[in-house]
């Protein structure tokens, strides 16, 4: 039997509709969309029919979408592709940034030359971005580039985009926001948030890897990271992934077709879950903040949480211990550091990110095997000391 | 019924077991490899194990691999990588290089600080790099980065890599080789060609779109392109495209396998091809230098190459006029200017790129086809005018 999959923050298993649409673009419709022959015209069309699909998912058109092969991709060549379009100047991003928002950032700011003074915006103990302090430090040293991601990977926490582009406008400044997680489990829309740039992310919403986005107002001027053919109106080169990018357009499309059933589903597994943990003492991160409905953030006192997910995954549920993205760099996690919480519980913390096929039955079994994991581990450690 | 496909150079089909391999990756075996559960595990070893064929490959550890989503990201992790380490000086580039290679290497020397010099490293009317007035060229202005790609994507013309290493190392500079049209096509060994980096890339050998690689010398410094998370020892942050990775492992042991076989296979239809060209007044681009045995770039005089390729794809066969990546930016190529071709031939140059899959009654009807073409062509001039 298969573990049970609570992981859907790192990544999603491809949809069924998603892997039908991808699959004829492996083998038989396999062109380069930059051939000037039947091959080639298909995966053109292919490309194009795509870039509607995640565009209208958010409201924008075609021409502002930007395919890249990853967010992490979207995410530097925002920071790096918009700061070099630009003269040095200061840069804020979120304390609770994803590392491949924050690591290009500094970047910007370790150069020699053409550096950029990187701010850090801070957040309350629920980890919201604290806006009365943005204001005021955006009040006190002017802002040119700002990046505040929509919905943070390890809490689930919403920040409030659309207020702190509102100050980053009065500034002149550019305002991006990573998406990846909001995307499909809260409504998003680039108009409303005010943004000039969005990162989305096809694996994030049931799609393939290899496939993202940068979205971006048509007056945002930007450097590209790879130089070469000229694909992506200049902005990506490369050979489009063909498949990839014709999964992520239909991956988007159920996104935002399913997005509230899919809300209503995992939140109510999710409050299940919650209840669950809190009856075993559990302290859950961001409790009392808007959150994507998803994810649960907890630790239980005293119980390390490299060790819960071991043995979790042991018993059969796949779970994780910080962000996936960064285990390959294992630490404290920036983002409860951020929130002030203290080192002995954010070793304890565990991240349950639910998805559509989840069931009540797998968080019952999730909540048994939780406590009996607890109690074994406690018991060991009466043993111990 | 399908065209005929002849235009292996711009991309190719996936292979059947290439396909086996990957599909696992895809739905079932979904893991993100930075997870520490079960499902990250499967994908962090299918990983691995690719790593390890790639590797093999070439003759190199599996530490030497960095994985990028496509050729232009290894190129331009190579060029802006590799100078963003250094001092700023000089770098050379053959005045054939893929626009992956031009275009960073024109961002260098267009850059306002950091401003590297960048030389251009003259061809012969056959396509190949001059290695006497490289040789002289090196000891006017010391390199401090090269790179020489191992086969042209127009010509096919093969480029004397380890002897233009030696003159680069005697400089102290690093040399890199872009080898995505050389790999399976001509024997491609990391030490053999000296060289300090290399690119290989999927969709040219018969695995999939979004997955290739920079293989490094140990000792190069190098700063990544997309910074976050810590991937591939820092070097390449992104979730891995686990399936595209994998296809891609698969792909370069095939191509090592069946190296010989396939250009034996497809040197056969060349010879075959040109034979009936030449009858026809073709003239072949670089017919006198070593090329890559699949690839043949003609030009018949009068005959201009966008209408003979839409004509030939009417007729059911996919050839491309120019190299298919910087069809996106039509204009005359680059490559026959730098070998001295005359504007008007070079207006009508064709290239076909042979495959594992076509056979010789393609190129006999490819060969009818054209001649008919050519023929009703020069009928309708001969009305017109």
């Amino acid at each position: 039997m298969n573990p049970v999959y609570f992981d859907h923050n790192a990544t999603t298993r491809v949809d069924d509709a998603v892997m039908e649409a991808m699959l004829p673009y492996i083998q038989q419709e396999f062109g380069n969309p930059s051939s000037r022959h039947a091959y080639g015209t298909v995966a053109r069309r292919a490309i194009n029919k795509a870039r509607e699909q995640v565009a209208a998912a958010i409201g924008v058109q075609p021409v502002q979408v930007i395919f890249t092969s990853g967010g992490s991709e979207a995410n530097n060549l925002f920071i790096r592709g918009a700061a070099d379009s630009l003269k040095p100047g200061n840069i804020f991003i979120s304390a609770i940034e994803h590392p491949c928002i924050l690591q290009p950032t500094l970047e910007l700011a370790r150069r020699t030359s053409e550096t950029w003074a990187m701010q850090r915006l801070a957040v309350d103990s629920q980890g919201r971005v604290d806006i009365k302090a943005a204001e005021n430090t955006m009040a006190k040293q002017s802002p040119d580039l700002v990046s505040v991601m929509l919905a943070n990977n390890e809490t689930g926490v919403i920040q409030d985009v659309a207020y702190l582009a509102e100050i980053a406008r009065s500034h002149n400044a550019w305002i991006h926001t990573d998406a990846v997680q909001g995307m499909g489990k809260i409504p998003v829309n680039f108009s409303s948030l005010k943004v000039h740039a969005m990162t989305l992310s096809a694996h994030k919403i049931y799609g393939p890897k290899g496939a993202a986005a940068l979205i971006v107002d048509k007056r945002l001027l930007l450097k590209p990271l790879i130089f070469g053919g000229g694909h992506e109106n200049g902005m990506r080169s490369g050979t489009e992934n063909v498949p990839a990018i014709v999964g992520f357009g239909v991956a988007c499309e159920l996104a935002k077709l399913r997005e509230a059933e899919t809300a209503e589903h995992v939140q109510l597994l999710r409050d299940h879950l919650e209840q669950g943990l809190l009856e075993m003492g559990a302290e859950i991160f961001g409790q009392n903040a808007a959150r994507i409905p998803n994810t649960c953030y907890f630790a239980i006192p005293d119980v390390e949480g490299d060790t819960l997910v071991v043995r979790l995954d042991k018993a059969g549920f796949a779970v994780a211990s910080g962000a996936a993205c960064s285990s390959v760099n294992p630490g404290q996690s920036h983002v409860l550091e951020a929130m002030d919480v203290s080192p002995m519980l954010a070793r304890c913390a565990v991240r349950v990110s639910l998805g559509r096929s989840n069931t009540l039955a797998e968080v019952d079994e999730f909540l048994k095997a939780t406590r009996h994991t607890v109690e074994s581990l406690r018991q060991l450690d009466g043993l111990t000391f």
